[in-house]
């Protein structure tokens, strides 16, 4: 498996250890992975902090430069609030762990010129509808529907 | 002027008077103010507390019906990021300070039905555009531009 869609998947599995939504992602500059995390919805009651803003906060304050050469891993794919923060810092490239589960704004994404590349991983289809199966509200709640 | 965006214009000034980027929200429903916020990027080193992020992460977790019967209210036109997390809850209408120092994804939220009001309020205007005047590199990164 791709080493950095690990990362994400790693980071999904820590959400999902302590009761949260296991979606996670890693921001990768030239090989290096600069941030990462996974959804918080549930852990601190955030509405914002989905498994792609977690890992671009935690990447802190760059430049549009560096934005514009990253590769962000994500274990599904990104909703419209994920996509928009893709859009607005122009980053490169986006690797989907899956979009069975659920389809988000890829057509948007490439419309703007983001190269996506869905991987339709085992793990992460399995991980999601599995979370999913047994927490419909809450999944509802984190893509607007509940 | 309208009594919620005075409410998002103090936010941008609480920003404002610590060094940090005067943009600020209000999310409201039915007449209550249930979040409001400011842009983060210099206080917190944030990447993703653009004013309305910070506004709706104030408000909490909502559900759907909530989020659809919600206006935001904020003191400059959403980028991309911001227009995507209105997109992902169908917040019902944004009412927006200004649009002539940034205009952003106006057209993609009309599209998928969100109803804008621009009210093109001086204080507003003059805010951001003196902010900009003095402070271009930190405004262009805010934006993904630097």
């Amino acid at each position: 498996m791709n080493k950095y869609l690990k990362i994400a998947i790693e980071e999904a599995y820590n959400g999902l250890e302590v009761g949260g939504i296991p979606i996670g992602s890693a921001l990768v500059l030239e090989g290096k992975v600069i941030g990462r995390g996974h959804n918080q919805r549930v852990q601190k009651g955030s509405a914002i902090l989905h498994g792609e803003m977690a890992a671009l906060e935690n990447a802190g304050r760059l430049n549009a430069d560096e934005y514009q050469r990253c590769t962000l891993y994500t274990t599904l794919s990104p909703c419209s609030m994920c996509s928009g923060a893709i859009i607005l810092y122009g980053i490169h490239k986006v690797v989907i762990g899956e979009n069975i589960n659920f389809k988000g704004e890829e057509e948007l994404l490439r419309s703007r010129g983001v190269i996506l590349e869905v991987i339709q991983d085992l793990t992460c289809i399995n991980m999601m509808s599995d979370f999913i199966t047994k927490n419909p509200q809450l999944w509802n709640e984190d893509i607007g529907l509940y």
